[in-house]
């Protein structure tokens, strides 16, 4: 439960649009709630500024369900990360408005919507390939309250179609660049823009590529200063990371 | 040269002080310097707001001693990573008041001082054994104009260490987080703020630390949102994406 | 065969309920029961404290039925971890009370039960998705006698959530912590506590993960004293050697 | 500050041979104490039963003997691993009766001692060049209250020397067994008592021992259960975590 | 085509059995036959002392078929080892006397029986799941005319298994020892014997088992002398070279 | 869009055939065309000799029939690798006269024909099973203007079956050699011949061949100068790299 | 000895200024020379069209100085590799026209020159650390016949510092591009010309760099077509390789 | 003590050489003798055929001196390996008729002499560098019996070295072949014999070799049968293991 959202709850038991026992129980459940197989940890977008968010590989669709159906009745945004489309069918039945989108495997509810951040987070990838795992970067970034940019398929073989962009490069704010295979894309756009560039290696590739290390590894010995690498294929980290910069913009202190 | 300087070259000019001859001279040298072993990139603290940092290991003490020098001819601050005293020597000659950081290995000549970021880049340690990792992070975070905040020993087997000080890290923008063996201060440290994190392995511990790789890859895989990784002893590298982050506080947009 | 059983097996022969061949068939199977593919080591129970467990992946429901035919039929308990359905079903036809644990994917059948150790045993996760490999280890600890806490998802990235059960921690005689990802709760919870912690990596994560290799070797380097290190999803093998510790508790001596 | 110091200190102040004001000032230490580039954590003997231990590597001389030195002024036994002799002559110079293993490469100053333990831990290594870990496991433990059983050159290549010390493996409480190479004594060992085995891989060895993986690996997959495992070469762990099992032995519950 | 088969055929020409441009057509094929997809190597008989051997995994069926059909009509004897049911249907089309063995998945089909060495091969596991590989080593240490003495499930974490069958050990002119996990079983028998031990990793186990390379590592360094290894699961190279050596009791000489 | 389709294009024009503003429509798409997933880097065939090639793998069967059906609309040969049956379907149906190849798994339109290269380049493999690797390599060095000879099962355990061979080695401009396991034969072939030996590891071979890093690590370490590496199984890689050589006798000059 | 030097030796018989018997003496060399801990190739200049190279590393100064004799002695021009100072005093001791070449760390004693090639090889380094490495490229080539353009210091950092050099680049035969930590040069360089691009990674950088690691890594998986890899820091290979390709421009066929 | 010494022994004291007490002082060391930090296996001459050898890496020149000297005082014949000069100069000090060889820096005292086997074992390097390890198994063979015959410089780039000696490969009962880099040497020689070939790979080599592991895999993944592996630089290894083979040769049995 964000600022926001407490706020709003407040405002509603002043209002008398909610009783004062509903707004004890709903703020009760800001510590952590156990269901058993999980500790809920309501007071997280207190303190981070946005919800837990549920990492979806190898949970169980009845376990990923119930912990969506209990932020949603907290009043808090969820996503879903890494779902099947059993996971979604069994969040759709708890969390009628809950919606899949298919290319990052993401579930999102919307509830208490975060404050706009003014600039951008431009996202790019090396190609193709990449896109799904630039997706949920993006989409993390939106739902943290960005605006954001993207920029598919932009790799060093032909740096004409990367400098061809260089303008959206520097309005950017935070920069999530996604790429897999070698990953020299994160160093050639860290030479051009003065605002952090959060690399983000991917699986994509064979062979010598040993599903992302040798871009990980490229990524983390770039000779371009500012680069800040995630776990291969963690868009979801990175978006989160770039949206937290983002909101920084603006901010004038502690 | 970062902007700063170039209009402070211009403001000489308009009043004399400067011949115009001369300052056309330094202006051209903003583009590439060939020195023969080296293309000093004299345009790069106009593209990323810091000038060219010379990385010291492989080089030779004459190498190093004449970067520095066309550095500090241009107008532009010196930081040599990884140095040695008989680098130091070697630039002293060239470039008289330039300082030593024995701890981080450091050579540094001020000339050009960025504008101060207004908020705080705080810096911890897991261990004492991490500090000239973390000094060399916090050097390059004042040098790019932050205030840095220092946090030593604060490791998580002795977790009511940290927590002792959770005031400290919820005051800063941006947090450089120093760890070896198994790093794993970052997770912990993630989840307690708001801001993003920069996690630095280091090559501290034996076995199965493997050189930093242990608390690399725990870094990368953790389970706090918002953790961003550099390589393994890259303090040089957190620091200054941390100043960069830093600087974003106040901004208002691109 | 334990103790207990050998005893009360020569009990029944004073008391005439056992024949005395059929008791020196049963102790003759003390020794090594050779059926072809496997040589069972019947006298484990008797050097160890408990039968030999079916080690169940690799081997034919076939192999795995005719195992644990031999080992009831010797009055043994049997334990056979990572068994499928299939498994079961073998096993079913020839140990008629055998039962299944799906959640560790262990099959069981009580024979001779081991004497009650006086203390406890805590299994604690990181996270939901360690729980199969944790109850692993909670069900073999039971089996040789300790009574089993369980600590599900308290994970570090929430630190407050583990803090809040410190008074259990504190209780434990021996302590099993289960974790993916960076694998950095068995430092935290060393940090707290004075008795033994069994460290139990699980492949659970992505990318830098790989497989419980993040985990892993963040355990082996852990700067807190007293951890000690189980194989990658080795719960049994965790369990296990908790419940020797716990039974350790009350002796006087060897 | 273990529980023994922390009466002694109270009944000194009754007895009047410490002024309230001393043991005030002795008590206040007990929580952490910054000392610039290290917080120690004078809390740990009461939480962990044994003081904080240094680990020398990685430390200056000056770094070691401050810490050690203010560690002997609260009442606690310094122990301090991985140390070279100019650490031991700057630790000497604060702390005159500390003494020099130099075998296992320890410092070590008694003060307070911990109870002795009842039974025995045995020490054993697979060969010659295996020791220094091996008493570095055994000094340890012999700090912590335990008496050491010393078993050196066993190895698996000459089963006999093994299985001619039978009875002397079965009397232990615990067992520290140390190897490199291919690391299969702890399996046999493993196979043959019914206490905890602790195993400690050693980077003894050359090629594919890979600088103790080999070893590490293999205890890591030992068929025997009831093996636990540290990093290599940490015979400090080892040892601590054998004591702490077999002071167990006679305590009757949390 | 070995020795013998030449022999033979040279004296069915001379007993007017076959024709000489039958004769002369089957001893041209004694060179490389080329089959488009294969250059079969018919040469190798005579210059190994066994044909060549099909290794089927990557192979389609009708590419095994059509070299185990070649290999037969030159009187070869067939070997295909990690054949599927599919690849026996197709060569059983070609080669109707050809035989499958379900356990090894090896397709064999006998002509030129090579003479029988008069020694033994022992073949032992460390577990019931290796012996699919262990089949495959006694199977081709079989057809290349050794006896075989097969030892199952002899595993060190019960070492009186194997101690009870130290008298099989010592019989045997080579001897060939399969073992999974942390592999240890060769430095046993490697210490108890003074023949060759050709250790076998195989890929059983999990986690830091690392799909074999665990027991690979061990076997390669272990400390008892003698011991060669082959790569993990080679249970055909195993055989192959112990029944190589085999042959060599009773040659007196090159 | 290669120089022949230029000049081509051109005449058309002057011809009257083209209109001019069709003519402009096709020279624009030279740039960069962006289908939202992709920009396809029309002009990649002026730079390079060659165009843009589609690599399958993680691509959607809609999104290599988008770009196979821009490439050829702009006049540009498709080669389209790691293609499967369902990208076929959806390639045919936007581009009738594409050819599926089953062995290498590409799919082929031919539109403008790159000159002939007056030599040939020669693919050799050590095995059967690296042959889909190797007319991986072939198609791709036909298709850029090359003729290719093909030499497959030449491994070096018959040395004898290469050395027959050795005239066809000497003949060609450029040596593609495929192979897998412990990947040996380019250094023999390297020490051979007098022209660059391209050599291409293949994921052929179990336990240590590690997918092809055994092969690669070969290849790599080369005792015979001139040996170029590619990726594991990147037979189109040294396809290209051969034909770009073999294009290169007869060339006067830059 | 290679084709020029036997046709001038003939020459030289011919018109009188060598007898027949030392012509014959010299020819008789060409086989392989036995010089107990070498056989020194000299056959390998006709069959490879340079003569063998020595590698310096792991060879007595002793050994280098008896090979690098029996070369010049022969006529081939002498190259060794990885030689330190003490290995040239012993070289200039038996072929006193030797000379050292620091940076690469070569030795060199030109006998029978090759004959020119037309064209150029360019030789580029993505620092200045990288130059030694490239500086052993350079001096091959240039000894293998051909003339080498060098290009220093032209990482993607700073793109415009390699674009500003792009006729260069388009201008060469064949190019070496030689860099450490990300290892990303080649992948530029690779989408900007249309000849081979040989990637010689280096083992500069820390950390994730792994000795080199990372820069192969991302050489091998480089998503250019046509980037041919090499060793780890080995120039003399691309260097050897560049030549040989370079050589073919102008040539007519086999 | 080996089986000659004991019969020399007991027909010593029926001489009247040797009184009985002497005698029975000696036998009674054959079991284990505990020299404190070690103890030394003399039963392992009549077990192994050779008394236990002495691996220096790791001892102290005291250790190695103190087990020299027991060995030697029991007859047997003093084999230590990887030792340095210091190493020597101690055990000269007990063991005056002890030899240094320098190359493969082994330390032998000749004692009771083995039986010579019939025929030879042949010692192959691929390169000058390997000779070192080549040198210690050409002694350890020589030491435990059999007629060495070697074979230096033999490796693949130069085929034709290796060919011109295939009489001599032909003619060995065992060949050890020693090579680094790609290790291919065994592949081929194992493609033309029909003796067990024993693969050494060296640690020769830089950058992919990574110190041996290239030439270990590559040798694991042999595509010729009949090649057996040991640790890198195991040159003791396999000579020990060749020799036991050489003496099988002329064995009726077991």
């Amino acid at each position: 439960m964000d600022e926001a959202t407490t706020t709003a709850l407040l405002q509603a038991v002043a209002a008398g649009a909610v009783t004062p026992a509903e707004a004890a129980q709903r703020l009760k459940r800001l510590d952590v709630e156990d269901v058993g197989f999980a500790r809920i940890d309501h007071h997280r977008s207190l303190r981070k500024g946005f919800p837990e968010v549920i990492y979806g590989s190898g949970k169980t669709p009845e376990q990923i369900a119930t912990i969506a159906e209990r932020l949603a009745a907290a009043g808090q945004t969820v996503l879903a990360t890494r779902c099947k489309g059993a996971d979604f069918e069994a969040v759709r039945e708890r969390v009628p408005d809950a919606v899949y989108h298919p290319v990052p495997r993401c579930i999102v509810a919307v509830r208490a919507s975060p404050p706009r951040a003014p600039g951008t987070v431009l996202v790019a990838t090396g190609g193709t390939t990449d896109i799904p795992v630039a997706e949920e970067a993006a989409l993390t970034a939106e739902l943290t309250g960005s605006t954001v940019e993207r920029l598919w398929d932009v790799g060093v073989a032909g740096i004409h179609r990367l400098l061809a962009n260089r303008e959206r490069l520097l309005e950017a704010n935070a920069l999530v660049v996604v790429a897999g295979m070698e990953g020299a894309l994160p160093s050639v756009v860290g030479g051009l823009v003065d605002r952090p560039v959060i690399a983000v290696p991917t699986s994509i590739g064979y062979g010598a590529a040993f599903g992302g290390i040798a871009a990980l590894l490229g990524m983390l010995t770039s000779c371009a200063p500012g680069i800040l690498v995630v776990n291969i294929d963690n868009g979801f980290g990175a978006g989160y990371a770039a949206g937290m910069i983002n909101r920084m913009a603006g901010v004038t202190g502690p």
